[in-house]
């Protein structure tokens, strides 16, 4: 029914191209700054001090500090992978749009685990949420360089594969273990901030 | 009263023309983005789980996935429509921005449609919100081509009609089904999902 | 104590020129988007239909209607401003800062209306919140201009000088009309409609 | 474990390079416009008049002026920073984002500070997040600096560091007043404008 569109090159499009860039990015810097709503604090406390209720908070700023970090990996994810993109078409296009979709769905996710971090129900749709972002990521990629729409070298697609697969891990590993005990799972995803840490630490 | 402006021929004023993409692009962003917040659990549950809330949720995930797919599919006709404008003038500006309003009132209407699914009014407002962004957008279209600032083809022309109005006539057949049955109403949605399915099955 | 520092010529720093619209657009498209909180739908409904509580938003689509089409004029108007300056400073930006910050109170001083539109007090302050941007946009462009930093014709000075004018003159007048009549007031906004209105009839 | 990479060069990845201030530039835009959601008046008021109610707000607008002003000015800071550097890796995006979620949740800090003004454990709240921002950024740029990613003059990391040191200073400073008068410690910030009035009041 659709007629078949040849995919675009980005040298002979760069508006289009910058386009999809620049909605992607505005996507991602809005779904990781709503994370900031999830922390709040009622207008009028009663009986009680500030101090003691910020404290009370540290469940929700964890979650805060969680999603920020994930988010903003994803963003440097996609940010690599499409500074190899050659062209696009209107697959390319529905897959991101799907790829963004469970990346906006992160704040809501964030938000539940920061309300109820000590339930598993909590902890299993924050890990499904993130282990579908890496899916779905991965799918993007593959496709797209399937489709000879990526010039990524095969040692660069490898360590993408590599990072998105150890955050996947991470997560699927977290399901069975909140299912026992929601805190030793979240315990779990600080393993997510050794690269980084790392990263930091390799001197300039 | 107002002087009479020339329209400004695109590569003459690119940074200009860039920016109306960039807010356009910026507005359907955050739309999309903010759908979101219409996801919400409540903090402290009373004898109830939280996967049973979560699973009551689903009228509003579902109302979440029909919005971004729509917000997207809006989006990626308007990034066709504007790589074909070849200038703009006041009268342009004005269109764009009133077809903006209707793509804003989205997660308002989508909103209602997640708590109050199963009310006609809810099926009403939804689709009318969303005919009328087809409507306008139409109109915007329509109106650059005809006053010479849109080189699109005519076959591209055609094709952004056959889908423009393959989402209106979805939505408005909904409406006098909606006032007999909500959910029968929004299975016939599920139909928009149709030409992307089509879409990322065909062979690449 | 801050050292003076030169203006910065466009040509020669245009990515830093281009950050300070695409804020400035950021910051725009945020706001206007914002509006559509200020609707909402209780999830509860008891003892009335749907359709009844959505008519009784008509006072809160009033006012989304009057800002989003308040924030797109002067955001075409700001479009208008950049598109002619030709340098930057410290001061240019502190005054694009002030004037976006009262661009920002919009959705705020649109809520107050949207929920008290009958009482002087919801009046006066949108009144008051949409002139301040007027005048301090006034300031900002005749700043500019006289320190050079805008090669802005004569002719367009003056043309954005009378919409400008135009705008504040239909605000202020409101205030004392509001002090004795409320919805009075908001019948004289729909002047501000006039313009566009004549925009969009005028023959292509 | 991870790959070592050589820092990109600017030149040679524009692309790349103007995704990261866009995304950073989008987190400030959107922040900076959250903080309007801190204001609110409820949709309906009892035995009161909304002219009294928008006046109990002053504590609210008052967060809402600092709070924009700050976050504005941690913007050009971040802008001038950026105009300087030459190259990234990906050690420069970790801090970015770290950068980042600090000025994110200056809207969350704002709005305790706004509801609880008077109380020591939000001045105190309020001074860290924004000094941590300020510790941050120094890292970043010194960072960026040592490792030769920043062409920055000798002259104007000094400015900077000037800049940043005033406003950490008034916020460190302010820590032990509000332990002993809440109100005395935002007196106190009220300094932070006077380079701002300065710099209006410099003739152009």
């Amino acid at each position: 029914m659709a007629k078949v569109r040849e995919a675009r090159r980005r040298e002979e499009h760069e508006i289009e191209f910058s386009r999809i860039i620049a909605f992607s990015d505005g996507v991602f810097a809005i779904a990781i700054t709503l994370l900031v709503l999830n922390l709040n604090v009622p207008a009028h406390i009663q009986g009680d001090d500030l101090s003691r209720v910020l404290w009370d908070q540290r469940q929700d700023m964890f979650a805060y500090a969680i999603s920020f970090a994930v988010i903003g990996r994803f963003w440097i994810v996609h940010h690599r992978f499409f500074s190899d993109v050659t062209g696009f078409d209107g697959r390319l296009l529905a897959l991101n749009l799907f790829y963004l979709a469970w990346i906006v769905l992160i704040p809501f996710s964030s938000q539940v685990l920061g309300d109820h971090g000590g339930d598993p129900a909590a902890i299993v749709l924050y890990s499904v949420n993130l282990s579908v972002v890496v899916l779905v990521g991965g799918l993007l990629f593959a496709d797209a360089r399937r489709r000879g729409l990526s010039k990524v070298s095969d040692e660069d697609a490898l360590e993408n594969r590599r990072r998105a697969g150890f955050i996947a891990a991470i997560f699927l590993a977290s399901i069975p273990v909140a299912l026992i005990d929601g805190h030793a799972a979240q315990f779990l995803w600080l393993a997510l901030f050794v690269p980084v840490l790392l990263g930091l630490m390799r001197r300039g």
